[in-house]
């Protein structure tokens, strides 16, 4: 029942990336990391969830901020070490800085060839409103 | 001058995931490891380059297969540690199986709740031509 699961090639830690992308528009919302049962749920359940390395615990993500994913597909690559989750997000926010997408920072080169990172992307709503404690 | 690369969040082996993403169509074609060398080497080219787990070495995409990328643009996630290139995909196959993309595992459920992934996405090359020895 779960050969498929055996077939994902779990990092040493347990863990693969899982990149969610809107189903419809095709853009790429964020990646976070799957542990077996993470991604057992998320099939099973038609949500996103992640496993959460700085807590140590599945996320169900918009546990808190009701920021919920529906999954309507879900992907592996070539060597089944990377998913890829395509979703609706609830919301509309997928980054916990409260834009659309995680992908805000932009590499920029000016004439003389000087790089930097620029924030991109309207802040849709501010984080503390997401979060509430 | 090399901020930009200081502020990617490397692990502990000193890499990052990196997807490539068709600029025009959204379409994720692969995911693969970059060091900072292959950023930078990225960036300044405007060539897809990341670096071979397996091989130990720097990977310039295409070098073998002609399947050169074209970046029109590099993005980091909010916490910096997840590389996005915009790409063109020449000769139109990122995938070594010679497919498009190398997400053609589709996840598939029967009524009995029994899952499996399917191959899915035609084959567009034999690799053995791909890949002249």
């Amino acid at each position: 029942m779960s050969a498929w699961l055996d077939a994902v090639k779990w990092d040493a830690q347990g863990l693969v990336p899982a990149i969610a992308q809107d189903a419809v528009s095709g853009e790429i919302l964020m990646v976070a990391w799957m542990n077996r049962e993470a991604l057992e749920e998320t099939a099973r359940t038609g949500r996103g969830v992640y496993f959460s390395r700085s807590r140590n615990t599945l996320w169900r993500k918009g546990e808190e901020s009701g920021h919920v994913q529906k999954v309507s597909e879900i992907r592996a690559d070539c060597d089944n070490d990377v998913i890829l989750l395509k979703i609706e997000q609830l919301g509309d926010i997928a980054c916990h800085t409260g834009r659309r997408s995680c992908f805000f920072h932009k590499l920029t080169i000016d004439d003389q060839g000087r790089a930097e990172w620029v924030a991109t992307e309207p802040v849709l709503k501010n984080p503390e409103e997401i979060y509430r404690k």
